[in-house]
């Protein structure tokens, strides 16, 4: 059997998902919790998306392999910046990351003059011009199979750099001054996300053209592209299986949760 | 001339708005910095709604008499649980708590199982049976001018216990696990808000009748009402002045900031 993890986490204490010696990552704190309940050594996990340091998560998935019956009370041991929302046996041999289809991720901007203080750390904070229907365009020409080579950092692990983009937008948060951009995706690049999204601001502000925004899609270099958005305002919002989409590429149709 | 500031905060590591020898407040923390500011030994202010410990705030309200020039530049010094959101010159004599005619607060509920990561200390985690409904209920009774004797302490300071309440609903948060109660009021007694909300959750969970709840407002005494819930759930939203309403009493017509 495998059991499938749904988590929530506050990014701002770790240094992202994966074990790193001497670092307090999301995966220690979780597979130490299994270990504890389980009486086992240790509980290897598989994930979804390896987020970075910072970044948060409202729905990650993970898995591990069964050694008897599901724990139980994992949220009594976890410390109070993760947080198990489900925890549900699968058939044997599921694996969160390998079979995960797409994922989908939000990154939160305060568009206004004076930071938050109950927001800080969850949403970046950006002072400057927001032209929205500019970023209305950069999302709609992000939807489609593009070349994402000037989104991510040119010392790669990656060998494949074409993603599928099934779902991109913009919308307004909750709360008038939070701008949300919403996109899922089959899979991810590092800091893809928080380069998109450093690029479409630039666009936003009135220092790119949309159109130097929509060439960039065709596998430019990643020194062509604009600034890493920093991490805080970055959120892995839902993991997708079997085909399901979990944005339904509009405003109006999310679906999350 | 007066100004006036509309002050965000995080009541977490606040012993609340009011000074106290020895512990950290926002009226200590926000007089430091106009004291830095401006030069002065000491820059006193008049606060709306003087927030319990732990109580957050999206709109507060304060004044202070100008000796100069207004100052700028206040978000540089203060610390990052609190954000000025705006500091504008009115009218010589201005007072922000005698001359508020109401103070909307809002109330949040995560009404699920598990707990969250992202909204602790944010939220009241309530894992019983909510019926949305009888919430509904409570909050239709409230609406009018009531006796609150029954939702604040018995020792007090308080000399008059009735309060006009302008608006009051629940509704659903963004996310979907949140319910958020929303009431405005001329004014508020100490633990007013936390002691409705426990009472109305006893109501929403079957432990109490909603005829219970509705005879209470007639003026009952503290102890025929329900436990004080936890500060942490807890925003002061807005003031209104003049007259001005802040809540337009129903879910859709909510205009605040």
């Amino acid at each position: 059997m495998t059991a499938r993890l749904l988590l929530e986490y506050d990014g701002t204490g770790f240094a992202g998902w994966a074990r790193q010696p001497g670092k307090r990552t999301v995966q220690e704190e979780v597979e130490r919790a299994l270990a504890v309940l389980t009486g086992s050594e240790s509980v290897p996990l598989t994930v979804a998306g390896r987020t970075d340091a910072g970044v948060h998560a409202w729905g990650q998935v993970a898995s591990y392999e069964l050694a008897a019956v599901p724990v139980r009370g994992l949220n009594a041991v976890l410390p109070d910046d993760i947080a198990v929302l489900a925890c549900e046996c699968v058939d044997s041999g599921f694996d969160a990351r390998r079979d995960a289809s797409s994922r989908a991720y939000c990154y939160r901007v305060l568009a206004r003059r004076a930071r938050s203080a109950l927001d800080r750390g969850r949403v970046l904070h950006w002072r400057h011009r927001v032209d929205l229907s500019l970023l209305e365009g950069c999302a709609a020409a992000l939807r489609g199979t593009h070349d994402f080579t000037a989104f991510t950092p040119t010392q790669t692990a990656h060998v494949r750099f074409v993603r599928e983009v099934l779902a991109a937008f913009w919308r307004r948060g909750s709360g008038g001054d939070v701008l949300e951009f919403w996109i899922e995706a089959d899979s991810f690049m590092r800091h893809m996300n928080r380069v998109l999204i450093g690029t479409m601001l630039e666009v936003a502000a009135g220092r790119r053209p949309l159109q130097d925004f929509v060439a960039l899609l065709d596998g430019r270099r990643r020194a062509d592209a604009g600034p890493t958005a920093p991490a805080h305002g970055l959120y892995l919002a839902a993991v997708g299986y079997g085909g399901e989409r979990v944005l339904a590429g509009s405003p109006c149709g999310l679906r999350l949760g």
